[in-house]
């Protein structure tokens, strides 16, 4: 056994540009938050900030689902959630795939035993919501990516809503909620989950996630999952807000809730409508910016998310060596594409509290710079 | 939907004592981390501490495994992972059961379909190894609980690991790591889980895990949870740290391991071995403080551990009462107890950055406050 302690580095604190497909620069509210003295998960303050950060969570998912609440975990693990609770052996799933996304999907689904149909679309385009919906005459679940964050595509949700039937509707908003327009209940989504580390501008580490009675009501009463068993966590959170009843399930990340607290005011205080303009003005912006310095956006046009911007690397250009570039000379992080796409398309994330003019301007010059150099 | 965003209440920042079961107070170091500029998951500075850490929690844990990492949940979901990835339907799992931790082993191990043989002890007593080992002529895993988060019980995990035989050894050390002995290698454990809130004096929301190659190597395929997949998230630590290579798999909580790295350094720049003498004499200070007072101590002589004390609630005292005007008069907390116990038993945590004499002293002062005034 290592009895001797490991020698460590004591390095300087990197202060950077987080300007990839996330984590972003978190709002400067959810970082205080995670410094302030920490709270127990069953202290009285701790309780009320849980309460108001699930108000706040239906505020930003448009809903008023009443299981609305922050998982202990990452945005993944609300992927887990959502088909770990609602999946039973033979379950039939349509699945939507047009990105990395939609691709981890059909795993996790057939993980616990669905009948997977899964619809390719290219990546770079939107998921074509006749031809999911036509894919099987009665799903239990159609589920599709709203913001595909491996290719920065935006994907018709209320379209599929319409079309759903008598199936549930499961959305994955982990690069939509607070950045772009979602509204949960409008547009008939009955499960949804997301992550705190995009729009949301908090540190990655909490998924937020929804779900309607409906699908509540057709869920897996034991499922295999014990920490996401959502007949659990009901209790966790006292299932409805404010009821002050609780039973113990596990011990809250209460440094993240009180973060993602702070976050989501931030971001009521500002407007939520004004906060997706805000994103989508910093969107057109870049890539305004990025087709006059002569580039070409890899997402579909009319598809394209203004949070997260994908651009095809210029031919001749060293997609790696621009991005060490940027992170040296200018601390600044931007993403590799995915999959195939890994060293021809970038993906340039203004997320949160960077998306704003200035964080534009900056990402612009410094590409503009790192081009001049890796020629 | 809630168009309106909800009202929410502009509160002080609470200064708590966190002197209950966890969490506790962080490290200092460990706090200011958290408020440090937030690092992208693929930043070469975020991999390197990623790295140190998993060296770090080596240390802490007594082990040369190379599977060893922070899993990106609460330590709930550690006893979680410990399970998905190693039951398959009809394995015999024998459970030592000696309080809270125990039951919930039958519960997440069940959900595996594993075929679960309990060994029930007397809440407050230890686990009796010799009675564990003989439960089953040939379990695949015998599971049991280092330090019971309910009861305040060390249990003898080197006398399960000298009888288990060719079983694997699964042990929650949530409570136990950082603050008393453990030689994950010394005593045969094959598959740890622990928690950062407790007595690494971090925030929660990680999950320290280890797993020997030999348990590995008996590990199920593709486990029906893919969050918790070991066989996908060694990629995600680089699998051998240092390596360098790394698959994405999902979005690490960055600020809660470098919060976690600067816990683990700390714990390491005093002596692992000096902690765990703090911790010892904390625990001394404040069971012998009690019993000064008349109290009586919950669990069994010889078992007790330092870093979470149980003691009786006098007869004729609110237990509820106390723990009230501790939080409103001198903002400390101390728990309630578990189950049958719930009103009759206090549980008081003196963990990570509060085994301190100063801590103590202020414990025994305000709940001999508190006794006079609920008297």
């Amino acid at each position: 056994m290592t009895a001797t302690p490991p020698t460590t580095t004591r390095r300087p604190i990197a202060d950077r540009h987080l300007f990839g497909p996330g984590p972003c620069n978190p709002y400067p509210e959810a970082t205080l938050a995670l410094a302030a003295p920490l709270l127990g998960h069953l202290d009285p303050d701790f309780l009320e900030i849980m309460d108001e950060t699930c108000d706040l969570l239906r505020h930003v998912w448009g809903t008023d689902n009443r299981r609305t609440l922050p998982l202990s975990a990452t945005g993944s693990a609300g992927m887990e959630a959502a088909f770990v609770n609602t999946v039973s052996p033979g379950d039939v799933v349509v699945v939507a795939v047009n990105g990395l996304f939609g691709e981890r999907m059909v795993d996790v689904a057939g993980r616990h035993g669905a009948e997977v149909v899964r619809v390719d679309h290219e990546w770079g385009t939107p998921v074509d919501a006749e031809r999911v919906a036509a894919a099987h005459p009665s799903p239990k679940i159609i589920a599709a990516v709203h913001a595909e964050t491996s290719t920065g595509v935006r994907s018709d949700i209320a379209a599929l809503g319409a079309l759903k039937g008598d199936a549930l509707l499961l959305v994955d908003a982990v690069t939509s909620i607070g950045g772009i327009e979602l509204r949960a209940d409008d547009w008939g989504i009955d499960i949804g989950y997301a992550g705190t580390q995009k729009c949301l501008g908090v540190a990655p580490g909490l998924a937020p996630f929804t779900i309607s009675d409906r699908a509540f009501g057709r869920r897996v009463e034991k499922p295999s999952s014990w920490y996401l068993d959502l007949g659990l966590l009901g209790g966790y959170v006292g299932e409805a807000s404010g009821t002050g009843k609780r039973t113990y399930h596990h011990t809250a990340p209460t440094a993240m809730v009180v973060s993602l607290h702070a976050g989501l005011q931030r971001i009521a205080d500002e407007g939520l409508e004004k906060v997706w303009d805000r994103h989508a003005e910093a969107g057109r912006l870049l890539q305004d910016g990025l087709e006059e310095m002569g580039l070409t956006l890899f997402a579909q046009e009319g598809a394209r998310l203004p949070e997260l911007t994908t651009v095809r690397v210029p031919d001749g250009v060293d997609s790696a060596a621009v991005r060490a570039y940027l992170l040296e000379r200018h601390d600044l992080e931007i993403g590799a594409g995915v999959g195939e796409f890994a060293s021809t398309v970038w993906r340039i994330g203004l997320m949160g509290h960077n998306a704003r003019p200035d964080r534009v301007a900056l990402v612009l010059a410094a590409l503009e710079d790192a081009l001049a150099h890796a020629a």
